[in-house]
């Protein structure tokens, strides 16, 4: 048995967590850079819970709102300059995967000059502001990971800054916070965090401590899988999405994704579909491909959600998507032909050609 | 759902995991000091692989080999002592449960000067050695805590120093050193894994996450019951009771332990009884107790091991464990008496009276 765990990052979970460990922001500096979009942060009540927090402990702040959804490379370097700016010594992030992804990348390039070019290279130094981290919805699991994921134009698709200096110091989870989200954005993002657990255990890093996670992951997004249908979903149940969401998001830090992330990136970068959207639309089709060399593995998989066919994953996420995208054939052969140099696509447990990619998008979305 | 997890120690795992990643040491500073007993770490190669690792990466190093079992307090002084005379600046534990824990007051007392009648105040600096252990038992998980367990005797038993700042940096994991434990030490070993994990179900502090590193451990201890009796390990076995102990520190490293450890540490201390041994003769008894209130915490012990009853589990541990010592009422009623008083007692789901524990002591060595 080889395997290595590292989860660095303290979490702590629960309602009012934020205002109920202020002191935990002393610990991490003076003066913060909160990195976050330009309105929900405002409207559900993480915002005036961070500030609060960190006026009770006589730190100062300033505001950075500026990240758009898919964060650029730009976004990032204009964050970095304003923290140098402002003389933040660390980092308060708000918000989904978009503002959590982009602090990451503020807080490394606040503390070290990498040129744009050398950004994905994985080659950095030590320094890097610590890191809060406060999810807003129950998706990415970026509060509990090492990535970075940005908007590569020159790549046409998204790429991760990936270093173990990027995990958050302490991520607050409290599930309040994600009352408000539209029903399309909970299901979007219940889909992004299974698919993290799934594509987890179906990875060649998985260990059998990520897979017990996974498990314990998916088993919490499937009790939930009639509450998203219904559009209604208890205090109760939010909270155990965002359980599973960061436990979806320790895996990854551990697995990586795999080719169901590397496929829908192109989904996300040519057609706007929405990140966990993508990943949801793509999944069964994937689980089908991998099942044919490897069905005990899809077994792990769908055993915590209760079922015993991939069918009846497909069923219960194409009642989630709804209608899918009209996309050409040509368009799937440009994104297959991406998605095939993706690095995540050695990752897969069952490695696809992209004949196989190429088949797996036509699938999922045929009439 | 009030959740912590906190869990700051790099697991690395594998046969000469040490070896292959020499350069680990490297990071943790120039000169390490060794802390281990006299004789086993030199006997099963994790010495030599500690030393050649250290070498390949040109540190160099003294060795501290004085630690005995159940280490004491003057001897953790007298290592900090040594750490500070030699220029050590980081530590690197060989052993069981013993050097370990005294490494960690060792690390502390070398940056801290804290007076003896101060070293279980849990008022610490933040000052401390990095640290990276290598277990050569599967038993204490003392690789992945935050407690430094000490023999105290003004307080006539084991006291723990705990603190955040006390995890290792890193945990090598290498199952070949565990090859030549003996028939007893594998079983005693296994028992304290085995008790860490199901009294860290028990505790008032689990969570989620700890519940399922704990579900995961007992099945990999349980799956290991049959071998243990026939004294009888694979090297496939060795490495999944040294997983399962590992798994079994993360849990209690959150949840503390319970009345078990608070009443083991009397048959330790003033019978010499080893640790895991005495978690072992006591761990039966007190589940029978907790059950009486609260079935379904028990069965959620019981299920991973494949049992249904309490009683499936005492035949095991008696068959492993064999005669028991015999101890008279009057020493049960002193040993309870201090049990009561130790902090782990609050920690238990079903908090036991004075009473209960001289019961269970009164139960556990019934003929």
């Amino acid at each position: 048995m080889n395997l290595q765990f590292y989860m660095p990052t303290r979490v702590i979970m629960g309602d009012h967590c934020i205002r109920a460990n202020a002191s935990v922001f002393a610990s991490l500096g003076k003066k913060a850079l909160i990195v976050t979009g330009a309105r929900s942060a405002r409207v559900n009540g993480s915002l005036d819970d961070v500030t609060a927090a960190l006026t009770a402990e006589k730190l100062s702040y300033s505001v950075f709102d500026k990240v758009m959804s898919n964060p650029t490379i730009a976004c990032v370097y204009e964050g970095a300059a304003f923290a140098k700016a402002e003389g933040a010594d660390f980092i308060v992030a708000i918000g989904g995967g978009s503002p959590m992804d982009a602090a990451k990348g503020i807080a490394l390039l606040a503390c070290q000059d990498i040129p744009e070019e050398e950004l994905f290279s994985g080659r950095y130094g030590k320094s890097v502001l610590p890191m809060a981290f406060v999810p807003t919805t129950a998706g990415t699991g970026s509060e509990v990971t090492q990535y970075s994921i940005l908007t590569n134009d020159r790549a046409e698709t998204k790429t991760s800054i990936a270093a173990p200096i990027l995990f958050p110091t302490v991520a607050f989870l409290d599930a309040r916070y994600t009352e408000g989200l539209s029903a399309a954005t909970a299901i979007n993002t219940a889909v992004d965090a299974l698919s993290h657990s799934v594509e987890g255990t179906l990875s060649v890093k998985a260990n059998p401590i990520t897979n017990n996670l996974a498990a314990e992951s998916i088993r919490a997004i499937a009790g939930c899988f009639g509450p998203l249908k219904k559009k209604k979903l208890s205090p109760d149940e939010r909270e155990r999405l965002l359980y599973a969401s960061t436990l979806g998001g320790m895996v990854i830090a551990h697995t990586g994704t795999t080719a169901v992330h590397s496929m829908g990136y192109s989904l996300t970068y040519f057609r706007q579909i929405d990140h966990g959207r993508a990943n949801g639309l793509l999944l069964a089709a994937f689980l089908k491909y991998v099942e044919q060399k490897e069905p005990a593995l899809i077994a792990s998989v769908l055993t915590p959600m209760g079922f015993s066919a991939v069918g009846q994953l497909e069923e219960v996420l194409a009642s989630l998507l709804g209608e899918k995208e009209s996309i050409s054939r040509d368009e799937f052969e440009r994104y297959s032909s991406i998605a095939i140099t993706a690095k995540n696509i050695a990752n897969c447990a069952v490695v696809p050609t992209r004949e196989d990619l190429l088949h797996i998008y036509l699938t999922s979305f045929a009439e």
